[in-house]
């Protein structure tokens, strides 16, 4: 099997007016990804909202997407409610022909490293597929890098990691602890704003959810990155900084990335979580926005939905406390004018 | 329909050698705890490992609970994945005659308090059985106090809550807010340490995982506080205090809950996540420390588990600070001498 | 020595529009609150912004409140910035006749529970003066249930501990650990929220930033709770819910508690940390609010400060998810409107 | 004034057997590190234990540092208790001929943004000489990102920030939203792994703790990164990463770092606050293991030092779940031995 690297896209799952998965949809944006170089799909992620669906909803956005894949490898999201359900995932998507399954820390319960580990080794131990060991500690349990360590060391299905906690110091720490002695394990980013910095420090590719709005950016990056054009690709990087937040700090993650899909043409429909009022008029207020970044980043066909923006409408809903301060002091302007 | 008071049981699922739920052992502890005078059951909470069962699992055992349950109120979880699912479930609920459903916030993605609000709204004006907010912030997003005092005082369906923030100020702000404008809606303690103080500050009862270990011990406090008895309820109280200690800190929860029930006679099984070679090592230790505070706390027929303490296994995988430095010092002390 | 217990009024320091202590003032304060009836003080607390005076200013402080305290005991802040001026000013403490010195955790460095655990022994083997232990872990390192157990039974000097974590749970399980023990052990509560179910689990009392604004409510509560009078001391503690709130979540605590004492007639000045000009606002508004509760709760003389709320500037300028939400709903009506 | 770049070392305090500073050892330190080829000084900061000296002491470490900086630039942490305090250290500093103060958040209580804003523009309006905003939230309050923009963007005075948030998503976002508008706005690394990733990225330097152990590694990756030579750059960085890890993580910060310099043959005494006997059998071995590790990377001298690891003394008393994990390991594999 071949050392996993380059830049997987974490899908989103449009759905149709009535909640159902438009399939129709979907396979017309993993063939645009397709024809757009990506290297490779990433369904059942926290992008694609995994947690929402039914399990055999979760099957059949597999199917779809290796279908429409090209034959570009596909790394499939396989965190199942249990050891069993896992591994009869892990076999389906051997069975589809998938390259590797991610499997998440257990989320839910808080649990100890020593359980996380003895999670994994049955895994790896059992799984007809090579396993991506992925770590989102925003949302699941961390896998501490002793852990990732001695499974990266001890077991062969256990080919990589992608790691979305944002942490440079730690990406920095699994590449220095695994890769000597295991060059090939692949250490994926999952977090846009270190993608430049994680290339430059010896990672393997990202599975990043930008790389489904924005592809032709994203892997313009990566292919700068790889040639040794850093002038460009830090440029590149520093552009793609505000869409990202844009996106990412967008009401009901990952509601920002499917307004992302929207304005490039798609028609992802509303995710799984309701929203309220205020926040359906946010979200407006988003989409304008990512409309202007794109119009300026050179996708002239985006400044159509790049409207004035009222100003008055706070952008996040999930606001950082500098955000919380500028809304304090917008409310207060209005007041005393 | 009643006011919901009184102590309801989060049951724990017995699994079979093949990790099958044990059908036999789950209706023989339903029984056995309605012998006790418990006031009703819940089931599929987090107890109950609702995240590690499928669909169907739970469906099962909601049906076994009901069966078995002598009549008694039936408070059934129905934290499904998405907002159709869960209303599929409370359909289920109803037509089970169960009494109401308990919900959790979401959980895994970070949402906002906006967005949770929208999603308990709908299932409150969709929902053909009543609902219980269960706030269980270190395994799920909070639901915030303004959000649950709007969600008491508009939707009739929503008739209490369940409160597992171990968060004494925040239980005290929701009677505050709530009890005046409705008096009926049920406010339930989901933390064994704050049973008295709860009951005696105006709570309506408790979902209590120690009341399937020790129904006695539990129902007793709750009957003592309702005589006006506080000086045996909080002696009762204190005394308990050792025994949530060692089932709530053992590692890999409700693996500790779990180990308390085989010290009443009963066949659990292993909860359906691994656990390691030490933690294995540690739970022999903690059952053997359940029995003894059990035999001291007048089960004598839990003495012949009380082995003697080895003393050098610690207690706790998921160590808190202060284990941690009692382990240090363990080590280090073995190491001089 | 006798058993420390009652209420210890935290103080606060007015300052003249210089920004220097104003002693006057304080005095007032101290003869008015000994009249009120307060068991004793506590000056170079938190509340009284004992890490913005000087060395100097410390020592003035705690003169001034000596001498006006008509007799009552006085517990005196100590947490200087090292061993050796701690225990300078412990020795400065015991010449002027306080009954003990209360000492936080060490703030800003993270230190482990052993490095704490020395420190505390150290200074109980050399203070001349009792020591009480002040958690307070928004603010300084916590100091572990067992260390602090472990201090209680071996150090003669610890003689208390004063907890403001707002954690009812370790409360109780100081309680626990320690009184059966070492029953003259002085267990305080600091936080108003837990007064009454404090004393009801066996608390020995309290230091309560309130006291300095409504020592008659506090000292009400209090000795309603140790007659058994149970109904009026619940009542009162639910009315006092709103005032604390108020001032604890004031922007830039403790300004909060210096509005409180505005109301009630006194000159505290400014703090010693900057507001920005909206904080300034908020602080009116604050101020407002305070004196409406006041006025609610029997004191007629505080009407006169309670205007119309105008309602559009929020409360708290450190906000919660929750009063976020609450702004974002009104900027959004505003803009509907 | 010249644009603030380069490698700042924050210099530890040596002390002599009575805990006072050692004026001696301390003249020693600086000028070896002045001879070494550091940019500059940085004394009063974290390293520095500004926070443990008196504010006389504090005036006479900066004097020596002065003294001893052989005309090198000397960056001057002045995070006094209050605001008159602060400039009356800025105006010492300026007499002293220091290039700026570094002034980190307020620390203890918790602060709005909006407060912290309102600070820092106060003390850049009447500050006598540049500042440096020194943001290090695991101690103090965090100045967020849009604060930080409108005081580089506003105040003439504050020249640059140095960043201990190890946050690399932060520090690019700074680069990002202020060197557009204000590109000699200097931006520095505080956390040593990030020294190469933040160099290529754009940022001007650091003041890295480790620049006082091991000038020589610290320097030659500064000069390396300029030189453009990142194969070289990342090399060391990621040797690099041993040493700190050591020192960063050993007890009672910032012991490991002092314990870097006694095995480079300085005689820093110990820190002012204690450590218990097994925190001082930890700092045995982890001064071998830095020795160890100095020996390894080119430092023959350090070998001497290096003793054969015991293997049984855990390295921290902070240990991360991780450190738990394998300490309980090894405990049980003694047990079963």
């Amino acid at each position: 099997m071949t050392h996993l690297c380059g830049i997987f896209v974490p899908n989103i799952v449009p759905y149709d007016a009535q909640g159902r998965i438009h399939e129709e949809e979907l396979r017309r944006i993993i063939r645009w990804l397709a024809g757009k170089g990506v290297t490779g799909f990433y369904p059942n992620g926290s992008m694609g909202e995994f947690i929402r669906l039914s399990y055999e909803e979760r099957k059949r956005v597999l199917k779809i997407v290796v279908e429409e894949s090209a034959g570009k490898p596909v790394l499939a999201g396989a965190a199942e409610p249990n050891v069993d359900l896992v591994l009869e995932m892990c076999r389906y998507c051997a069975d589809l022909g998938c390259r590797a399954v991610s499997i998440t820390g257990p989320y839910y319960y808080k649990l100890t490293q020593e359980s996380i580990e003895a999670y994994f080794r049955e895994l790896a131990a059992k799984s007809p597929i090579d396993i991506v060991i992925y770590n989102i500690p925003a949302f699941a349990n961390e896998i501490s890098v002793p852990v990732l360590k001695r499974l990266a060391l001890d077991c062969p299905r256990v080919i990589g990691t992608k790691d979305t906690s944002r942490d440079m110091p730690r990406f920095q720490q699994v590449l220095h602890e695994i890769k000597p002695q295991r060059p090939e394990f692949s250490v994926l980013i999952g977090w846009e704003e270190l993608l430049c910095a994680s290339l430059f420090m010896g990672g393997d590719g990202g599975t990043l959810s930008s790389a489904g709005v924005v592809p032709e950016v994203i892997m313009k990056i990566h292919q700068d990155a790889r040639a040794g054009d850093w002038v460009q690709a830090k440029r590149a990087q520093f552009k793609l900084l505000d869409l990202f937040s844009l996106m990412v700090n967008a009401p009901n993650f990952p509601e920002g990335f499917r307004a992302g899909y929207e304005v490039r043409g798609f028609a992802p429909g509303r995710a799984r979580f309701p929203l309220s009022q205020g926040e359906l008029a946010i979200m407006e207020e988003v989409r304008s926005r990512i409309a202007c970044v794109l119009a300026e980043c050179g996708f002239p066909e985006a400044a159509g939905s790049c409207r004035a923006a009222s100003g008055v409408v706070p952008l996040s809903a999930a606001p950082s406390p500098a955000d919380v301060e500028s809304m304090v002091r917008s409310v207060m302007q209005r007041l005393s004018a």
